[in-house]
């Protein structure tokens, strides 16, 4: 399925992108992984761990892009698979509802949500995830904490301050924000 | 699981539920049982046949009460299993969020939901299942109906009203209304 | 209504409703008063003051119990009305899917959710209200707060643990929690 | 408020938006505008009336695209305004959960939902409106149907095809799909 969508954004050039950056709010997925027992309760959050741009750790849940000609359904799968790896066995919701939606701006006054390249607005779902993850692409780790370890202040300081409040909003949804 | 809540509720007589029956809302849960593809697509839906107490066959949808001491997803599961059988595997959802909340009453003009026997309130889940299903208890079979099988004037014709109803909302929460 | 309402309960004794609490799961609502502006954004959150059993003071949302024949929407109003006196306007929502569904045990292990008297199961709602309150029956008062006063830990340690944590998942659902 | 948002549109050309249509999925909000009653039951669905290219009578709802800088109650603020006039006092719900996302594709068979001329995903919302509906711009006309009336063969024909759907997905989010 990468294959594909690929192929539909090959002709997009970065250029182009840049360009409706700052035209354009872009639409994206922000999927909360987390793993549950048997009762669907949620037990513990996935968290990714990358370097930044200046060689800081952070935190963050998995984010993208829906692509042209591309369902927010395929966009989560996409995404999910290419930062968990393709044995993560992520369980899409069958209710194409979002838990939230978050609004980022080049203005960090708006929302509370910043994003200096661009205007996004990104539908966020809980995802819960089977199967074996193994971080690929530019991801170090990916570390599963339990709700109280998301919110204690070592690591809401590694998350950026939308993963933050995010992850909280999500953990809230499910029952579980302490 | 199902042991200890019997067990809770054991000392708990029909002559006890009866009385209740008509002095306080009853809380019950409705579990939509849906098959799923790997985007989280609902392809089917799933119907338990019944013979009512005229031997009319029926159709409906999971459903039973909340019992004294147990959590709802408690609840959810232990009528899924009952149900459906020890091998369902049904993904229970993460969030206590139900998609909808049906309120059964004596007197059928209220909200158009009926039930002669009592006032019920119902927290009403859409679960995908995915394991073997084999209908127990007094079932004679379960059936996987695709969403336009459904809503068909035969299949709507056999599900009481009120379930009738309920699949329509599960069916458009989900995005599958025909 | 609340005549009404009223009427319907009065022969239902103070008793009867002991006994039922030690045998069933009753059914609650909860409103979570909020003032709005024009584009919805909740600037702030009402709570009530009470003094409880040992003359503490303590902050809470609205909360009550649905009565026999009561629809879940007339419980909401009933309650709101009582509470904020008869000119709140409050606006109900269009909905019956209730923002979170709270789960209230005597054993305060099986959810966080703690109440000695009963196990209930709450539904809960976000209520704008547009009109002038005036806190009538028990209540002391009403303060309205933002949503950073909420969250301070001078407010959280009036709210009792329940409704501290149930303020918070709200706050989360409308896009505020700090 | 639709000035500054047209300011900030004003210097994206037609040609820039048809190219982009091409190219990216565009941010649209969908909103349903209703009638309730004090309890909040949904009474009527507000259906603007409006010309086709080719002079047929169409129905619609509520819908436009979220530009950029804008935020998503901003944006529904904004097309209420537009279509229903400046005294209509819509209720922007306090949550930016949207009750559906819909995705409308150049090709039909994605989704069921179709527009030929672009790739479009939008947030859909029930808006409660209190004031007085004068329908502006190109709309004839705005009728009040009630619940059945909006799901009756007439009516359904007159609407869009993925108008019809959104409305009994909308219908069925506030429990009143016949």
């Amino acid at each position: 399925m990468s294959d594909i969508t690929d192929t539909q954004n090959s002709w997009l050039s970065e250029d182009d992108i840049d360009t409706m950056r700052g035209k354009m709010p872009i639409v994206y997925v922000n999927a909360i992984p987390v793993r549950t027992d048997d009762l669907g309760v949620v037990s513990h959050l996935g968290l990714l761990l990358r370097l930044d741009a200046t060689g800081e750790v952070n935190r963050e849940v998995v984010s993208g892009r829906v692509l042209y000609g591309e369902r927010v359904r395929d966009a989560l799968l996409r995404h999910l698979e290419k930062d968990l790896g393709p044995l993560a066995l992520p369980r899409i919701p069958p209710s194409p509802q979002p838990f939230t939606v978050v609004e980022y701006f080049p203005n960090p006054d708006i929302t509370g949500f910043y994003d200096p390249r661009q205007h996004a607005v990104s539908l966020a779902y809980v995802v819960p995830v089977e199967g074996d993850c193994e971080p690929s692409q530019d991801a170090l780790d990916l570390v599963w904490l339990r709700p109280d370890e998301v919110v204690s202040p070592t690591v809401a300081a590694e998350l950026s301050p939308g993963h933050e409040k995010l992850v909280r909003r999500a953990l809230a949804h499910v029952g579980r924000l302490p």
